[in-house]
Protein backbone atom coordinates (compact mmCIF):
# COMPACT_ATOMS: atom_id res chain seq x y z
CA UNK A 1 0.00 0.00 0.00
CA UNK A 2 1.21 3.44 -0.72
CA UNK A 3 2.04 5.63 2.51
CA UNK A 4 -0.46 8.00 1.19
CA UNK A 5 -3.08 5.34 1.92
CA UNK A 6 -2.09 4.75 5.76
CA UNK A 7 -3.75 7.07 7.34
CA UNK A 8 -7.29 6.73 5.60
CA UNK A 9 -6.53 2.96 6.03
CA UNK A 10 -5.93 3.39 10.19
CA UNK A 11 -8.97 6.01 10.57
CA UNK A 12 -11.26 3.57 8.94
CA UNK A 13 -10.03 0.69 10.77
CA UNK A 14 -10.88 2.26 13.90
CA UNK A 15 -14.62 1.39 12.63
CA UNK A 16 -14.52 -1.60 10.82
CA UNK A 17 -12.45 -4.53 10.39
CA UNK A 18 -11.49 -4.07 6.42
CA UNK A 19 -9.90 -6.92 4.40
CA UNK A 20 -7.67 -5.87 1.80
CA UNK A 21 -9.62 -6.75 -1.10
CA UNK A 22 -12.94 -4.76 0.23
CA UNK A 23 -10.08 -2.04 0.93
CA UNK A 24 -8.69 -2.00 -2.97
CA UNK A 25 -12.51 -1.72 -4.14
CA UNK A 26 -12.47 1.67 -1.73
CA UNK A 27 -8.89 2.66 -2.17
CA UNK A 28 -9.53 2.90 -6.46
CA UNK A 29 -11.91 5.34 -6.04
CA UNK A 30 -9.73 7.73 -3.99
CA UNK A 31 -8.61 10.67 -5.68
CA UNK A 32 -5.43 13.09 -4.61
CA UNK A 33 -5.76 16.32 -4.51
CA UNK A 34 -3.97 19.61 -3.27
CA UNK A 35 -5.46 22.88 -1.76
CA UNK A 36 -3.03 25.77 -1.72
CA UNK A 37 -3.97 28.15 1.54
CA UNK A 38 -6.86 29.76 1.32
CA UNK A 39 -8.41 27.50 -2.12
CA UNK A 40 -11.88 27.04 -1.25
CA UNK A 41 -12.95 23.14 -1.30
CA UNK A 42 -16.62 24.27 -1.43
CA UNK A 43 -18.24 27.26 -2.45
CA UNK A 44 -21.38 28.65 -1.47
CA UNK A 45 -24.45 27.69 -3.57
CA UNK A 46 -22.35 24.48 -4.46
CA UNK A 47 -23.35 21.06 -4.03
CA UNK A 48 -20.41 19.48 -2.00
CA UNK A 49 -19.58 16.36 -4.06
CA UNK A 50 -17.11 15.02 -2.08
CA UNK A 51 -15.70 14.01 1.22
CA UNK A 52 -11.91 14.60 2.03
CA UNK A 53 -9.79 12.69 4.03
CA UNK A 54 -7.21 15.23 5.08
CA UNK A 55 -3.71 13.59 4.77
CA UNK A 56 -2.16 17.17 5.98
CA UNK A 57 -2.91 20.67 6.42
CA UNK A 58 -6.66 21.93 7.64
CA UNK A 59 -9.62 23.73 6.51
CA UNK A 60 -12.50 25.99 8.22
CA UNK A 61 -16.45 26.01 7.34
CA UNK A 62 -17.61 29.17 7.37
CA UNK A 63 -20.52 31.89 5.94
CA UNK A 64 -20.93 35.47 5.38
CA UNK A 65 -24.20 36.91 7.35
CA UNK A 66 -24.87 40.24 7.35
CA UNK A 67 -21.24 41.12 6.38
CA UNK A 68 -20.22 39.30 9.57
CA UNK A 69 -18.49 35.54 9.05
CA UNK A 70 -19.88 32.54 10.98
CA UNK A 71 -17.34 29.71 11.75
CA UNK A 72 -18.88 25.83 12.09
CA UNK A 73 -15.80 23.46 12.29
CA UNK A 74 -12.29 23.33 11.81
CA UNK A 75 -10.69 20.20 10.23
CA UNK A 76 -7.23 19.09 10.59
CA UNK A 77 -4.72 15.72 9.19
CA UNK A 78 -6.46 12.43 9.60
CA UNK A 79 -9.58 13.54 9.31
CA UNK A 80 -12.35 13.97 7.18
CA UNK A 81 -14.20 17.14 6.07
CA UNK A 82 -16.92 17.67 4.22
CA UNK A 83 -20.24 19.41 3.86
CA UNK A 84 -22.10 16.56 5.18
CA UNK A 85 -25.02 17.70 4.85
CA UNK A 86 -25.30 19.07 1.51
CA UNK A 87 -23.24 15.77 0.82
CA UNK A 88 -25.93 13.59 2.26
CA UNK A 89 -29.05 15.88 0.74
CA UNK A 90 -27.58 16.78 -2.71
CA UNK A 91 -28.41 20.29 -1.98
CA UNK A 92 -26.65 23.48 -2.62
CA UNK A 93 -24.43 24.51 0.74
CA UNK A 94 -24.85 27.97 1.41
CA UNK A 95 -21.18 27.62 3.40
CA UNK A 96 -17.70 27.89 2.19
CA UNK A 97 -14.83 25.30 2.75
CA UNK A 98 -11.30 27.02 2.24
CA UNK A 99 -7.65 25.40 3.14
CA UNK A 100 -6.55 27.24 6.49
CA UNK A 101 -2.96 25.85 5.34
CA UNK A 102 -2.00 24.28 2.40
CA UNK A 103 -3.26 20.72 2.36
CA UNK A 104 -3.67 17.39 0.75
CA UNK A 105 -6.45 15.33 0.51
CA UNK A 106 -8.39 11.90 -0.57
CA UNK A 107 -11.43 12.64 -1.98
CA UNK A 108 -14.26 9.79 -2.21
CA UNK A 109 -17.26 11.09 -4.64
CA UNK A 110 -21.11 10.75 -3.58
CA UNK A 111 -21.43 8.29 -6.55
CA UNK A 112 -18.23 6.13 -5.03
CA UNK A 113 -19.86 6.05 -1.62
CA UNK A 114 -22.93 4.82 -3.06
CA UNK A 115 -20.95 2.39 -4.93
CA UNK A 116 -19.24 1.29 -1.53
CA UNK A 117 -21.84 1.14 -0.07
CA UNK A 118 -23.15 -1.71 -2.29
CA UNK A 119 -19.51 -3.11 -3.19
CA UNK A 120 -18.86 -3.63 0.14
CA UNK A 121 -21.41 -4.73 2.97
CA UNK A 122 -19.52 -3.78 6.11
CA UNK A 123 -19.26 -0.23 4.43
CA UNK A 124 -22.92 0.26 5.75
CA UNK A 125 -21.58 -0.22 9.32
CA UNK A 126 -18.89 2.27 8.24
CA UNK A 127 -21.62 4.66 7.23
CA UNK A 128 -23.40 4.38 9.96
CA UNK A 129 -20.77 4.49 12.81
CA UNK A 130 -19.52 7.11 11.17
CA UNK A 131 -22.87 9.02 10.65
CA UNK A 132 -23.20 8.63 14.84
CA UNK A 133 -19.89 9.71 15.42
CA UNK A 134 -20.15 12.83 13.21
CA UNK A 135 -24.02 13.36 15.18
CA UNK A 136 -22.46 13.14 18.38
CA UNK A 137 -20.04 16.20 17.33
CA UNK A 138 -22.36 18.29 15.88
CA UNK A 139 -24.75 17.33 18.84
CA UNK A 140 -22.21 18.45 21.51
CA UNK A 141 -21.61 21.50 19.91
CA UNK A 142 -25.25 22.47 19.12
CA UNK A 143 -25.63 21.72 23.17
CA UNK A 144 -22.44 23.94 23.95
CA UNK A 145 -23.93 26.67 22.11
CA UNK A 146 -26.63 26.55 24.16
CA UNK A 147 -25.48 26.00 27.62
CA UNK A 148 -22.27 28.22 27.63
CA UNK A 149 -21.30 31.33 27.63
CA UNK A 150 -18.29 32.62 25.09
CA UNK A 151 -15.31 32.26 27.77
CA UNK A 152 -16.72 29.03 28.82
CA UNK A 153 -16.80 27.44 25.38
CA UNK A 154 -12.93 29.27 25.06
CA UNK A 155 -11.76 27.51 27.82
CA UNK A 156 -13.33 24.01 26.66
CA UNK A 157 -11.08 24.68 23.24
CA UNK A 158 -8.17 25.11 25.32
CA UNK A 159 -8.89 22.13 27.15
CA UNK A 160 -9.95 20.14 24.41
CA UNK A 161 -8.28 21.29 21.32
CA UNK A 162 -5.00 22.98 22.22
CA UNK A 163 -3.82 22.52 18.59
CA UNK A 164 -6.90 24.69 17.60
CA UNK A 165 -5.61 27.19 19.23
CA UNK A 166 -2.19 27.06 18.29
CA UNK A 167 -2.98 26.82 14.54
CA UNK A 168 -6.30 28.93 14.02
CA UNK A 169 -5.88 32.61 13.61
CA UNK A 170 -7.81 34.39 16.35
CA UNK A 171 -10.38 36.22 14.54
CA UNK A 172 -11.51 32.85 13.24
CA UNK A 173 -11.80 31.30 16.84
CA UNK A 174 -13.72 34.49 17.63
CA UNK A 175 -16.06 34.13 14.36
CA UNK A 176 -16.75 30.02 15.62
CA UNK A 177 -17.56 31.35 19.20
CA UNK A 178 -20.07 33.63 17.76
CA UNK A 179 -18.34 36.91 19.45
CA UNK A 180 -16.26 39.71 17.75
CA UNK A 181 -12.13 39.88 18.02
CA UNK A 182 -12.14 42.33 20.35
CA UNK A 183 -14.28 40.12 22.65
CA UNK A 184 -12.33 37.40 22.27
CA UNK A 185 -9.27 39.87 23.27
CA UNK A 186 -10.95 40.77 26.47
CA UNK A 187 -11.33 37.37 27.50
CA UNK A 188 -8.10 36.23 27.13
CA UNK A 189 -6.85 38.86 29.01
CA UNK A 190 -9.34 38.24 31.70
CA UNK A 191 -7.95 34.43 31.76
CA UNK A 192 -4.45 35.97 31.55
CA UNK A 193 -4.82 37.80 34.83
CA UNK A 194 -6.54 34.68 36.27
CA UNK A 195 -3.57 32.74 35.74
CA UNK A 196 -1.29 35.18 37.53
CA UNK B 1 -49.95 -7.34 12.08
CA UNK B 2 -50.92 -6.10 14.92
CA UNK B 3 -52.68 -2.59 14.39
CA UNK B 4 -49.95 -1.02 16.65
CA UNK B 5 -47.00 -2.08 14.71
CA UNK B 6 -48.56 -0.64 11.09
CA UNK B 7 -46.88 3.08 12.24
CA UNK B 8 -43.34 2.09 13.18
CA UNK B 9 -43.46 -0.66 10.27
CA UNK B 10 -44.39 2.39 7.49
CA UNK B 11 -41.88 4.59 9.51
CA UNK B 12 -38.96 1.97 9.52
CA UNK B 13 -39.99 1.24 5.04
CA UNK B 14 -39.53 4.68 4.73
CA UNK B 15 -35.78 4.25 5.04
CA UNK B 16 -35.08 0.68 3.78
CA UNK B 17 -36.91 -2.87 2.51
CA UNK B 18 -37.67 -5.08 4.85
CA UNK B 19 -38.74 -8.71 4.44
CA UNK B 20 -41.34 -9.87 6.70
CA UNK B 21 -38.66 -12.26 8.00
CA UNK B 22 -37.00 -9.44 8.81
CA UNK B 23 -39.28 -7.42 10.19
CA UNK B 24 -40.33 -10.42 12.42
CA UNK B 25 -36.54 -10.62 13.96
CA UNK B 26 -37.22 -7.31 14.79
CA UNK B 27 -40.51 -6.98 15.81
CA UNK B 28 -40.19 -9.80 18.86
CA UNK B 29 -37.91 -7.21 20.25
CA UNK B 30 -40.27 -4.47 20.68
CA UNK B 31 -42.25 -3.66 23.78
CA UNK B 32 -44.73 -1.88 24.43
CA UNK B 33 -44.90 0.77 26.90
CA UNK B 34 -46.98 3.38 28.59
CA UNK B 35 -46.51 7.20 29.98
CA UNK B 36 -48.67 9.26 31.90
CA UNK B 37 -48.42 12.94 31.32
CA UNK B 38 -45.52 14.48 33.31
CA UNK B 39 -43.58 10.83 33.44
CA UNK B 40 -40.13 10.70 32.81
CA UNK B 41 -38.76 8.48 30.20
CA UNK B 42 -34.71 9.63 31.33
CA UNK B 43 -34.14 11.61 34.03
CA UNK B 44 -30.59 13.19 34.63
CA UNK B 45 -27.71 10.72 35.52
CA UNK B 46 -29.11 7.88 33.83
CA UNK B 47 -27.94 6.05 30.92
CA UNK B 48 -30.35 6.32 27.90
CA UNK B 49 -31.15 1.94 27.35
CA UNK B 50 -33.59 2.81 24.41
CA UNK B 51 -35.21 4.04 21.25
CA UNK B 52 -38.50 4.66 21.59
CA UNK B 53 -41.37 5.08 18.52
CA UNK B 54 -43.92 7.01 19.56
CA UNK B 55 -47.17 5.60 18.72
CA UNK B 56 -48.97 8.57 20.60
CA UNK B 57 -48.59 11.34 22.75
CA UNK B 58 -45.31 13.51 22.63
CA UNK B 59 -42.16 14.27 24.81
CA UNK B 60 -39.71 16.48 25.60
CA UNK B 61 -35.97 16.60 25.84
CA UNK B 62 -34.43 19.18 28.66
CA UNK B 63 -32.00 20.43 31.70
CA UNK B 64 -32.36 22.43 34.10
CA UNK B 65 -29.22 25.07 33.99
CA UNK B 66 -28.48 27.43 36.83
CA UNK B 67 -32.32 27.38 37.67
CA UNK B 68 -33.59 27.81 34.12
CA UNK B 69 -34.86 25.51 31.98
CA UNK B 70 -33.11 24.54 28.29
CA UNK B 71 -35.60 22.48 26.35
CA UNK B 72 -33.68 20.61 23.50
CA UNK B 73 -36.09 18.73 21.26
CA UNK B 74 -39.63 17.93 21.51
CA UNK B 75 -41.09 14.68 19.58
CA UNK B 76 -44.25 13.79 18.66
CA UNK B 77 -46.18 10.58 17.17
CA UNK B 78 -44.53 8.71 14.25
CA UNK B 79 -41.22 9.60 15.68
CA UNK B 80 -39.09 8.08 17.26
CA UNK B 81 -37.28 9.90 20.72
CA UNK B 82 -34.45 8.90 22.38
CA UNK B 83 -30.96 10.93 24.34
CA UNK B 84 -29.00 9.36 20.75
CA UNK B 85 -26.03 10.55 22.62
CA UNK B 86 -26.70 8.38 25.68
CA UNK B 87 -28.12 5.87 23.71
CA UNK B 88 -24.75 5.77 21.56
CA UNK B 89 -21.94 6.42 24.19
CA UNK B 90 -23.75 4.22 26.71
CA UNK B 91 -22.42 6.83 28.94
CA UNK B 92 -25.42 9.01 31.88
CA UNK B 93 -27.70 11.93 29.99
CA UNK B 94 -27.69 15.35 31.68
CA UNK B 95 -31.02 15.63 30.22
CA UNK B 96 -34.42 14.65 30.79
CA UNK B 97 -37.33 13.14 29.00
CA UNK B 98 -40.67 14.07 29.67
CA UNK B 99 -43.98 12.83 28.78
CA UNK B 100 -45.61 16.32 27.36
CA UNK B 101 -49.01 14.20 27.01
CA UNK B 102 -49.80 10.57 27.97
CA UNK B 103 -47.80 8.39 25.50
CA UNK B 104 -47.57 5.16 24.04
CA UNK B 105 -44.41 3.82 22.62
CA UNK B 106 -42.61 0.70 21.25
CA UNK B 107 -39.19 0.39 22.54
CA UNK B 108 -35.82 -0.94 21.46
CA UNK B 109 -33.15 -1.48 23.61
CA UNK B 110 -29.71 -1.10 23.22
CA UNK B 111 -28.87 -4.50 23.28
CA UNK B 112 -31.46 -5.23 21.23
CA UNK B 113 -30.53 -3.15 18.24
CA UNK B 114 -26.95 -4.31 18.48
CA UNK B 115 -29.27 -7.73 17.64
CA UNK B 116 -30.66 -6.41 15.01
CA UNK B 117 -27.28 -5.15 13.81
CA UNK B 118 -26.29 -8.82 13.88
CA UNK B 119 -29.33 -10.97 12.91
CA UNK B 120 -30.25 -8.38 9.92
CA UNK B 121 -28.27 -7.33 7.30
CA UNK B 122 -30.07 -4.49 6.18
CA UNK B 123 -30.51 -2.77 9.33
CA UNK B 124 -26.93 -1.51 8.88
CA UNK B 125 -28.00 0.54 6.36
CA UNK B 126 -31.25 1.65 8.05
CA UNK B 127 -28.91 2.71 11.25
CA UNK B 128 -27.17 4.59 8.83
CA UNK B 129 -30.02 6.42 7.12
CA UNK B 130 -31.66 7.39 10.93
CA UNK B 131 -28.15 8.38 11.83
CA UNK B 132 -27.78 10.62 8.85
CA UNK B 133 -30.96 11.93 9.07
CA UNK B 134 -30.82 12.41 12.75
CA UNK B 135 -27.76 14.53 11.95
CA UNK B 136 -29.11 16.56 9.79
CA UNK B 137 -31.95 17.49 12.17
CA UNK B 138 -29.54 18.27 14.91
CA UNK B 139 -27.16 20.11 12.59
CA UNK B 140 -30.13 22.41 11.16
CA UNK B 141 -30.43 23.02 14.77
CA UNK B 142 -26.91 24.29 15.91
CA UNK B 143 -27.13 26.18 12.33
CA UNK B 144 -29.58 28.27 13.00
CA UNK B 145 -29.11 28.94 16.59
CA UNK B 146 -25.81 29.93 15.65
CA UNK B 147 -27.23 31.98 13.33
CA UNK B 148 -30.99 33.13 14.12
CA UNK B 149 -32.58 35.70 16.58
CA UNK B 150 -34.92 34.12 18.62
CA UNK B 151 -37.76 36.01 16.37
CA UNK B 152 -36.57 34.19 12.90
CA UNK B 153 -36.44 31.19 14.91
CA UNK B 154 -39.82 31.44 15.97
CA UNK B 155 -41.09 32.08 12.66
CA UNK B 156 -39.36 29.25 11.56
CA UNK B 157 -41.25 27.20 13.82
CA UNK B 158 -44.82 28.46 13.13
CA UNK B 159 -44.01 28.02 9.31
CA UNK B 160 -42.46 24.63 9.51
CA UNK B 161 -43.90 23.13 12.59
CA UNK B 162 -47.60 24.56 13.25
CA UNK B 163 -48.49 22.04 15.26
CA UNK B 164 -45.34 22.51 17.95
CA UNK B 165 -47.42 25.03 18.55
CA UNK B 166 -50.62 23.97 19.02
CA UNK B 167 -49.62 21.62 21.20
CA UNK B 168 -46.44 22.61 23.15
CA UNK B 169 -46.96 25.31 26.58
CA UNK B 170 -45.52 28.98 25.64
CA UNK B 171 -42.98 28.35 28.24
CA UNK B 172 -41.67 25.43 26.97
CA UNK B 173 -41.08 26.98 23.44
CA UNK B 174 -39.27 29.83 24.60
CA UNK B 175 -37.01 27.83 26.77
CA UNK B 176 -36.32 25.54 23.24
CA UNK B 177 -35.68 29.52 22.11
CA UNK B 178 -33.53 30.41 24.51
CA UNK B 179 -35.63 33.31 26.09
CA UNK B 180 -37.84 34.10 28.34
CA UNK B 181 -41.75 33.49 28.78
CA UNK B 182 -41.92 37.15 28.56
CA UNK B 183 -39.71 37.64 25.75
CA UNK B 184 -41.62 35.32 23.54
CA UNK B 185 -44.82 37.04 24.79
CA UNK B 186 -43.30 40.43 23.40
CA UNK B 187 -42.33 38.13 20.06
CA UNK B 188 -45.72 36.99 19.71
CA UNK B 189 -47.36 40.75 20.30
CA UNK B 190 -45.03 42.35 17.49
CA UNK B 191 -45.61 39.64 15.19
CA UNK B 192 -49.62 39.77 15.90
CA UNK B 193 -49.52 43.71 15.22
CA UNK B 194 -47.68 43.30 12.19
CA UNK B 195 -50.26 40.69 10.91
CA UNK B 196 -53.15 43.68 11.30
Amino acid sequence: MKPEFIPIRNYISQFICITDSEWAIHEEKLTKRFFKKGEFLLKPGEVCGHVSFINSGSFRSFSVLEHEERTYFFAFENEYVTDYESFLSRQPSPNSIQAMEDAEVLQLSYEDMQYCYEKIPVWQKFGRLIAEYIYMGVSKRAYNLQTQTPEQLYLKILNDSPKLVERVPQHYIASYLGIKPESLSRIRGRLAATRN
